[in-house]
């Protein structure tokens, strides 16, 4: 059933569209749940209650009816709310977190809650890659990156404070959007370190990741701002030469250059751009500032007094930023201002970088949710990135790119991302998994 | 005795500088201390002991023997340190913070601790401005801004996460100097908010602000870096024209026009700057993210216990910092990312920036430190700036302006004020308060 991965002109011919894309779900769902584990709560009943309203009503936006999961530490006025973590199981929020708020108003349907790692920290879910039932999705928002690319949901939201949209979106093979930094707004969503914190979303057609900015830009009253970008043909584009390139696998480079002269051939411009080696401490900077941030932000929800009840992982990272030296954090905050700078200028000189998404496949194992590091200048910079799916790596699994754009130019970005995939063919997502692989 | 007020030359005639300096700074304050409570903590013996072992040695510095004050949330290894708050009162560190251990390191004497607001935030102290008795020394650091001014101690330390060098120092009309984010150590400093928190310095002549640089920037091991700017007479100024313009008193408006028609004089270019509208918001954002900071920096170091023993406006400060909406946060994490790309736009197009170091004169009554909106570009931008004392205003009470350099150009911009006091004779310290003031 194709009718929640096609293109909105599918879509709208469609009258039961929500009734059927929610029962294609739950399908979908009951076949592979027990493989995938992507979810973290589901009410069926709830979500097929609420897409025969929408299928009774005239139709609100482009995501009217649609379904979409939400990572479990965005909260819910009418389902529970765990952050991945025991203290807060079945935690019921009073109310709907903002971008939930909003996409209700545009007619979506919340499908249900997807799992994430603690906190949104370090500690993996028991997700699997549809891809690779022995690899990790990545993380943190594990179960909305696994559920999107298993076919058991259109589009989710995650959030991402250091690589945990990009990432976990390219190691499943679909398309990503972290939007421009406050952009779509967080209230509601825990926080872990609020300078970087940013909901993001998945999909397998980088069309609905425009959607899904239309209506989480708009406060209802206003529309976002927007930058325009260049027409695809006299754009210029830099590709990202950072210190830390060699933490790529050998197939994931090869990807980078065959994407670039792809990239080089329908393009006005396309120029190597160096990271100043002084950002080779960017990684451990924003890992710290996170840390701090997150020791301070997390305090409150943590019972002190059961401190057995959070991993051992989750402690050590939370005191080390509780007790890191003040000249720690004032050199990383330097750092970090540094990263901002650079890719301010670069993009001056440029309208788009390249770069990679992940530094290769998913790795396999549960037990790590993979290396962000290729996705810290987009979330330090606040600038929007796309992740797009292109090819596939040593061991069959998807490879991806990642493109990041001037603040509020997230609409052009995904156009940009769309003209790369129908147009150019240069990205394309893995197929959904196959039937005889369901279970 | 002009022994600890002199420039270098001719404290380096002085055999016994340290003692003759301490015995009399411990004159003054007897004489003096009823009136201003400059104070939190002072131990004679204690200085006067270190003073004769730094008069027994060869001397390592230009800071040898030079007694100085530390506001008291610099936390000091052999006298107490009590954050301006009942709930730390008589509190003994286990050791200095580093920049005293650097300024111990290079031969200079701590003579005590002086005064601070609660935690170093809003709740006013009982000091009172030399200049005016009946007028507030301005805070956070007024101990030290206060200490300097009456000639009770030629050189204190305090720290500025707003504007709580620059602003008490233009109040008491003395030299100060917030150094470049991070060139100046933290560690062992009572965190506010670490994204802006500064050590800076009170002097009554701009060289000594170099001096303490030379100690202060250096591990010992290595120069801190530095940045050159052009001779006087290339130099190009941008006179600020922002949106709290009208924030400022008549007669500090009037010395900022008379202060910009005499550096005309003397430098290649001076123009018109104007700070983009937007930045309005500045200040309020600033506000706002200091104090989610100051609400996790602070947990900590106050009992949950005993909420009654922190003031109401620590208290109020502290919870809407706290419960701020994540979109707030958001927002004013954006506006003060504008305000330093504007920062760093304008320093790419001059050499120096010139604003007003405060509204005006300290105001009447010791219930507010005054407004630091003036402040706050170089806070949040982490640039360096110096504040000198220009004239006085219409109550008799000293003014002072404020320049702004680019990042590490902090040896630069002392030699500079020390240009316009010494050469241009456009800066001069109000003379301190005459014997018979004394009581």
């Amino acid at each position: 059933m194709s009718v929640v991965s096609s293109p909105f002109t599918d879509i709208l011919a469609d009258e039961n569209l929500s009734s059927a894309a929610v029962e294609h779900c739950l399908e979908r769902i009951g076949a592979r749940d027990h493989a995938i584990k992507a979810w973290a709560h589901l009410d069926p009943d709830l979500a097929l209650e609420q897409a025969r309203s929408r299928d009774a009503e005239p139709r609100r936006s482009a995501l009217h009816g649609i379904p979409f999961g939400l990572k479990d530490i965005i909260e819910t006025g009418d389902q529970p709310t765990g952050y991945g973590s025991e203290l807060w199981e079945g935690w019921r929020p009073e109310r709907d977190a903002e971008v939930v708020r909003r996409l209700r108003r545009d007619g979506a349907v919340v499908l249900g809650k997807t799992t994430t790692t603690e906190f949104a920290t370090y500690r993996p879910t028991q997700t699997r890659n549809p891809h690779g039932l022995g690899h990790t999705p990545g993380g943190s928002s594990s179960g909305s990156a696994a559920a999107v690319a298993d076919g058991q949901v259109p589009l989710a939201l995650g959030t991402q404070t250091a690589g945990s949209v990009l990432r976990p979106g390219s190691f499943c093979g679909v398309f990503t959007l972290k939007p421009t930094y406050g952009r779509w707004p967080f209230d509601g969503v825990l926080p872990v370190a609020l300078t970087f914190d940013t909901v993001g979303g998945f999909a397998r057609h980088p069309a609905w990741l425009g959607a899904l900015d239309v209506s989480l830009a708009s406060d209802g009253a206003h529309a976002p701002d927007s930058v325009i970008l260049p027409a695809l043909r006299d754009m210029r584009v830099g590709v990202l030469r950072p210190p830390w390139a060699d933490r790529a696998t050998h197939a994931a480079a090869n990807m980078l250059e065959e994407f670039r002269s792809g990239m080089g051939e329908v393009v006005a411009d396309i120029r190597d751009i160096e990271v100043p080696a002084e950002l080779a401490e960017l990684d451990e900077a924003h890992t710290l500032i996170m840390a701090a941030e997150a020791s301070a932000a997390l305090a409150e929800r943590i019972h002190r007094s059961h401190p057995e009840r959070i991993s051992d992982q989750l402690h050590a990272f939370l005191l080390a930023g509780r007790t890191a030296p003040a000249s720690e954090i004032q050199r990383a905050r330097r750092v970090l201002r540094s990263a901002r700078a650079f890719v301010d200028r670069a993009l001056a000189d440029v309208d788009l970088l390249l770069t990679l998404a992940a530094p290769g496949e998913a790795p396999a194992g549960l037990t790590s949710t993979g290396d962000p590091v290729f996705n810290k200048l987009a979330s330090v910079s606040g600038c929007p990135a796309v992740g797009l799916p292109a090819g596939r790596g040593d061991y069959g699994l998807p490879l991806g790119i990642q493109l990041i754009a001037p603040a509020h130019a997230d609409q052009a970005l995904v156009r940009v991302a769309t003209s790369l995939t129908d147009g150019v063919g240069l990205a394309a997502r893995p197929e959904v998994p196959e039937e005889d692989e369901r279970g």
